[in-house]
């Protein structure tokens, strides 16, 4: 029997008024995003040509994103149906509850898959813009690619939100299993923009350096490549898409935990004699708790982003410090905010005074955010002690460029690991030991975490944005006698888009990771795990542990032979085209863009196959063959190993990518020299680490969670063998499948 | 309380006939090998030339060994008090039993490095007469190096179940602890020899390669090169001393723990219930039963090892056929062994017919031992797809074929995982699902791994000497106007050497995860936690799952670091040799080869001691804050991380060495070609993966799960946080020292 089935009490009056300002601000959120657009839209446009290239990546990012939406349509109809049929026999008394769960991962699909949506069309329609008024104005740059940014931060946060509260306002009492399809919907449609935008941007970016950079000596964004559309279409639907949709279900699924765990505390006996009479208006209050947080961070990110100002002077401004400025202000905001909501809302019951722990658990997720960006900033950034040894390494060569960063992000992945373990612990001292307050504490820190959510995105959709109008300036030869400057401007910010890529990318595993706990412990108190715990000496715990943490490394192993086996088409492609349409070289003809295109969009579709089927279906498999506890083995396999497995690529890659722009800035040689030629290798050898194995890996484990959570209530019923064989056969059928499809096309040039 | 303080009935004079025989045949390992030694000392040596370079690398392997000697005897020294001021107040009224577990961790560590310089010194001397006999026969040649390398397994073999079976006949009831101790000590050199013997082996060959291979474009082995000789002492201190090292100890820590799980069934309330009166005598015979095991282990591998043998046919013959024979000969007879032993002496207390299930838990390790070698042998075979595949990538550069190899190496690390996760359900299902007896079924699994490892090691000592006799062609001139067909048999061992190397590579690894899943379930059992169980669902113990899994990360990351550092010393000095002594390059003058070897061989001592503190103090640390079932969650993360990381980084530099083999023997341009010169790049990228990171890990999970099994008794007693505060304070600052020793001296150029 679930643990989390416990009766709340109903809403008082203030319950249902907090909750309507919730939903107030989340329409805020929307609003607000749809005026920034509205502004940015505003904006001039430039020249003919530069509206032209512009046009060619909107319409290659469209075309990749409704290729990419039906095939994710497929399997989104596909499991709305199964959900239905799950569901329906378990709550034969309730016909409305389990529509509700198909109909909320349908929408919660959507949601995810509009955040990307919207997000990406106002990238890529932003870039143009941002390149225009550079030509005239560092501070109109900067603002613009900032708040087409925010767009889609607000957006994310906005629909987040919404969902979360109308599903609680209309199912109540069994809101927490409704949430969970809205989740599972969002994550589900992450781990597809993951993995497809990030097979997608490497291939086009790997395919495009390797004939462009490598055999025909032109520079990056040289419209002379046939890939070069692709290419800048990538770092829209990779960096954006990819990355809203997957910051999206990470906002939404953290609250979701919370929101159990909150009413799971009320099954606590702690709990219970902790509060008495008063525990089951506490519990309540804990679930409306997170919601009001994530209120909170609506305005906070509103006023964090409004305060990032560019200033036009004679000496270009370093653009970091206005976005660094906005940060913190939308740190502190949210940190005045929900103290606030702490101070008048929760309350110990006995003394009346403010229980401050929650504000507390909420405030160490804001403190990891920022140990986070210290250990990525430090690991990552050319100023400090690991790019410059990997870009001393590279003078002796490829090889002890690559040795070197790979044994720093190894490093690095060892502090990520333990600043985590060093949250679960704060979270369990603050609520001195109590089990189910301290994994509420957990889900707590996730809020803390997202609370600036929007403004997150912003940053990290500032990186495609300005690489974009870097990219048009080249292709659309708008910088021809305009002088240096409007170059400088962008190509500022573009290195600063750089880094605020890498640090989102680091903030996003963390979430990732904390939201997976927190699944993890909703997984826990669903499957009745609480009281006989998931022991790890019994062999099938180990069992399980063992294949949970196998999971990532076959997942990124997939990966990146996708990678390789997509660039592999575009090289063929770009050198065909050299080969076969005279005059591209004298630039006398333009290459067919739109094959290239095209050819990455088909092999992104079809790789991604693969690995959704191994996320979806490894823990049925197993959750069925060894059982509930194995499963959460499972589940601690695949989180310990995911999470060392995706800061080791995402940070090695940023490692080599930055040790290659030290040496171009003028280190051990520069540009051309042996030693840059090694550096180019280490940051190729990186692409896919850092941008499709190891940021998809982040959506891979929350699946493989809610997975858990969702079949769950089918394992405890313990089905005879009769039922289990097949569906652990269709299981594994299905990962073969997987593994033959990745395997096919294999490159042996046989 | 422990729970394997269970009181064992005394020895019938059958079980005293067993031992003694086990004994005696401890006692013809050892004849045996010396025998072998013998014949092999007594081959002639060939030109004056070739013993002049076979001396230099006698002395510099003597050198080498002598000073880590001297390095790892304070380390010894220390914990051998340590040892005893640990023990001697847990026993108060037993004064033997403490000092008897320091002289056995004493001993052990003898033993172990007693194999490591037997089994080496042995080599070094047989590789001038591999050379030599070349020159005339291929059997004669084929099995000199084969011979030499049995003497140190059987070294191995025969101090391992001599030292256990004498402590067991001193100490009987109370041998379980003493074994710990003598376990711990082969552990702990062993782990010295892995992380020096690597460190030394690919410093050495890389240092050789950049200035050498690179920079002077001269061949490998060539005379002219500083470093040649260093290479070639590298050979032996990393595969032949380190191997035969981590091999003995887990050959020891298997049965170390197959004795304690057999006396820990007797306390199991299911093993009682089925064996009733007769439990105390069954459980006695458990514990008789693996040195039984064992001691036909001794002459399966006798027999094997007399089954290699070579013919001199006008074709030069394949030497991986006879050796493949031999492997086989060695498995069946020891099949054969145990099921009589288990015939005769393992009954069913009831029916008095004879319990399969013991021989099938056995036999369970033989099928793991060729499932892993299948595995390792598809993934890195210059045959198979998978290094046809990343030999292909090189045609468009360094970076593709190290995206491949890593991908694929991932792959490769599933399945070997997948087949742990096999073996271990086995013994579940085997011994229907009762705990006491499956884990003493995983134990029996690693007894019937490691039945052959007299012939396995073997295997392994075959490669370097091959390799060293190739050496000492190039080195001597010995082959000018000999002809080519001595070149090509020694050419033809060689690769084959290769093979076997890698091999027994993916076997050390198999063999090191069974052993610690096995101490791990010793540890359960010393802690007392068969009751309560290790849940992960405690704060606690997820918090040392994370820690635990993070050590092998940051282990490897020292290690890599290491070899970077040692190996830039070496670039250094050959450079300078050649610089500042004229005519090297013409031959006229010889360089300093002595001042190379002791360059790595200081270097690689310094670079010892961080990741030896490392693995000693970060359980303890653990432990001591977190509490014992923390404790155990470590080391469940540990041996999971740890498995997947070793075989990624054994089986990538493999993929990567045999596609650079396979680029060399024609394909894709062959030497000299574009392809050829990114593999070289691929392979110096796996050299310190395979030969230095990838195998110290073996030993790294075995110790630390050691060093639990031996502070739980302190753990347990719960000492105020006065105490426990300096002990974690020591710890830590250790491990911070640790840091700091691996960071120094780091290569920014500054």
């Amino acid at each position: 029997m679930s643990e989390s089935n416990v009766i709340l009490p109903a809403l008082r009056s203030i319950e249902m008024n907090l909750l309507w300002f919730v939903l107030a601000s989340a329409l805020v959120a929307l609003a607000y995003g749809m005026y920034i657009a509205w502004k940015v839209l505003k904006a001039p446009q430039g020249s003919k040509e530069m509206i032209e290239v512009a046009q060619a990546i909107q319409e290659g990012s469209s075309a990749y994103l409704s290729r990419q939406f039906k095939v994710m349509g497929i399997f989104i109809a596909l499991i709305t149906v199964l959900l239905y049929i799950i569901y329906a026999p378990l709550y034969p008394n309730n016909a409305l509850l389990p529509i509700g769960i198909s109909i909320a991962f349908l929408l919660g699909s959507f949601a995810s898959a509009g955040a990307g949506y919207v997000g990406m069309s106002l990238a890529v329609r932003a870039n143009v813009r941002v390149a225009n008024a550079a030509l005239t104005s560092f501070k109109n740059a900067l603002e613009i690619a900032f708040q087409a940014g925010s767009v889609s931060g607000m957006f994310t946060v906005g629909l987040g939100l919404l969902g979360a509260t109308i599903i609680f306002l209309i199912f109540r009492q069994d809101a927490m299993k409704v949430l969970i399809g809205f989740g599972f919907g969002g994550c589900l449609v992450a781990l597809f923009m993951r993995i497809g935008g990030g097979i997608y941007t490497k291939a086009a970016d790997v395919g495009a350096d390797l004939v462009g950079k490598v055999e025909k000596n032109i520079p990056e964004d040289d419209p002379r490549n046939a890939a070069v559309i692709a290419d800048n279409v990538g770092d829209n639907v990779g960096d954006c898409a990819g990355m809203a949709a997957d910051v999206f279900e990470s906002y939404e699924v953290t609250l979701v935990a919370a929101i159990i765990l909150g009413a799971a505390t009320l099954a606590d006996k702690g709990f219970q004699a902790i509060y008495g009479t008063a525990a089951a208006l506490m519990a309540l209050k804990l679930i409306i708790y997170p919601l009001l947080v994530r209120s909170v961070g609506v305005f906070a990110s509103i006023i964090g982003t409004l305060s990032v100002r560019g200033k036009d002077t004679e000496e270009i401004g370093d653009p970091m410090k206005p976005i660094n400025f906005g940060f913190w202000v939308a740190a502190i905001v949210s940190i005045i905010g929900f103290m606030t909501v702490n101070f008048f809302y929760l309350k110990d019951p006995k003394t009346g005074a403010p229980d401050w722990r929650f504000s507390l658990a909420t405030f160490v997720g804001i403190v990891l955010a920022v140990v986070i960006e210290q250990i990525t900033n430090y690991y990552t950034h050319t100023e400090h002690a690991p790019v410059k040894e990997t870009s001393y390494a590279s003078k002796s060569g490829p090889a002890t460029i690559i040795l070197t960063g790979f044994g720093l992000a190894q490093e690095s992945s060892v502090w990520s690991i333990l600043a985590i373990a060093a949250t679960i612990f704060a979270s369990y001292t603050i609520f001195g030991g109590n089990i189910a307050l301290s994994a509420y504490g957990v889900a707590l820190a996730g809020l803390g975490l997202l609370t600036t959510t929007g403004f997150i995105l912003a940053m990290d959709t500032f990186g495609p944005i300005s690489d974009n109008a870097n990219g048009i300036f080249e292709m659309s030869g708008a910088l021809k006698g305009k002088g240096s400057r409007a170059e400088m401007i962008v190509s500022r910010l573009d290195a600063v888009g750089n880094t605020t890529k890498a640090l989102t990318k680091g903030f996003a595993i963390a979430t990732a990771v904390i939201a997976a706990i927190a699944l993890f412990r909703s997984f826990i108190t669903e499957g009745g795990l609480v009281s006989t715990g998931i022991q790890i000496n019994e062999t099938n715990v180990f069992i399980g542990l063992l294949i949970g943490g196998a999971v990532p490394f076959l997942f990124s192993s997939f990966l990146i032979k996708a990678v390789s086996k997509a660039a592999f088409l575009v090289v063929e492609e770009v050198r065909r085209q050299f080969r076969e349409i005279p005059g591209i070289m004298e630039r006398k003809n333009k290459p067919e863009y739109f094959k290239c295109v095209d050819i990455v969009t088909t092999a992104a579709q079809k790789e991604l196959i693969g690995p959704a089927i191994l996320a979806i279906f490894t823990p049925v498999a197993v959750g069925f063959t060894f059982g509930i506890a194995a499963l959460g083995g499972y589940l601690v396999g695949s989180i310990l190993v995911g999470q060392l497995l995706a800061v080791l690529l995402a940070n090695s890659g940023a490692i080599w990518d930055n040790a290659k722009k030290a040496i171009e800035l003028g280190l051990h040689g520069g540009k051309g020299s042996e030693a840059h030629k090694a550096s180019v290798i280490g940051d190729t050898v990186g692409d896919p680490f850092k941008d499709t194995a190891g940021p998809a890996i982040n959506p891979l484990i929350k699946v493989m969670n809610l997975v858990a959570i969702i079949i769950t209530p089918l394992i405890l019923r313990d089905f005879p063998i009769g039922i289990k064989i097949p569906i652990v056969g269709i299981c594994l059928a299905l990962i073969v499948l997987a593994t033959w499809l990745n395997k096919r096309g294999s490159l042996t040039g046989e």
